[in-house]
């Protein structure tokens, strides 16, 4: 059974690394289960044993991808808390991206556009963004009870960070301003100061 | 000449017309020329003249919708700032939206996802945001001039705004949290009292 389990887990593993390199290099629309396929190196019967469609394949490998992190994982217990927020922003909305991050970035937000109709992905972004939430929410909670941040209200203050990475990786992905990032990285930084810290040091 | 022209505003204006109803009752990944045919009156080949992809069509819709805005139009100038900037965001991100509303937002956030692969879809996004941030930089130079506002970087706040309302646009209509719109709404009233007004009242 165990070592049933861990073969199983191998599979798996080695199934979501094809499909992660198959959506990156070939983008949503022209995926199809045939080109993840071809990135797998073991049995193809197996790929098509255990899933019908591209979604089925696609929708797996975001719950595997959000099985990965944990709140304690996404946040370095040595830093402070203003420190955690920066590298939270400075993680989820990067001032530059490498080629294959920025790939991977429109695949998500093509996966993204699916939620606008299945159920399915829905369920997965609805679980992406908790994540994301309770992390900032986290963070927040540890520096209010340090006296580091004001007594804000924790989950308008966790869902505004949200929206506002969401709203510029969208940004980012679907216009050719080039000013979104900085802009927003530098608006974040004044907000921190201004709505977190500000009467900290004034008091 | 002149009723030609009159003429050519008035089927162009149909066919958008048909085209918006079309997109709203069918959604993009379902739209075809012929369904947007059978919501246009006139005759059917006046369309297929015109166009000859859906995306031509789409890409004709959201230049159309663009070219109705000015920024002018978009303030009321017998309301003072707080209230222009509270108008924008009212008219954005509406508390609660009809299903028509829906809809058509939902058909917006797929069109815009063509803009991840499709320059031409790209151009109009673009244009679409620097309008937004345009007003609202209006909105705070018209505050800062007054007193209204303390004199915040414009550029950096008008973005942040625009971004926070497109990631909670695109959360709504992607994941199946209730609470985005009402937090992000609350959060929003919390930085333009932090950031805008704060040492107005203090000063």
């Amino acid at each position: 059974m165990a070592t049933g389990t861990v073969d199983q887990d191998t599979t798996q593993a080695a199934i979501m690394d094809a499909t992660y390199r198959a959506l990156c290099d070939h983008g949503y629309a022209d995926l199809t289960i045939q080109k993840i396929a071809d990135e797998f190196a073991k049995s193809k019967s197996l790929l098509y044993y255990h899933y019908d469609t591209k979604d089925e394949i696609l929708i797996a490998l975001l719950e595997y991808l959000l099985d990965q992190f944990t709140v304690e994982d996404a946040i370095d217990p040595t830093d402070d808390p203003e420190t955690q927020l920066q590298s939270f922003v400075d993680n989820l909305m990067p001032g530059s991206v490498s080629s294959e991050e920025r790939e991977f970035q429109t695949a998500l937000l093509e996966l993204r556009s699916q939620a606008l109709s299945s159920e399915a992905y829905r369920e997965q972004f609805t679980r992406a963004d908790d994540f994301l939430r309770e992390t900032v929410a986290r963070i927040l909670e540890n520096g209010i009870d340090d006296g580091a941040f004001r007594d804000v209200a924790v989950d308008e203050f966790a869902e505004s960070i949200v929206t506002t990475i969401n709203g510029a990786m969208l940004q980012r992905a679907t216009t050719n301003s080039e000013a979104t990032v900085p802009r927003t990285r530098d608006e974040l930084q004044t907000r921190i100061q201004s709505v977190l810290l500000e009467s900290e040091q004034s008091g």
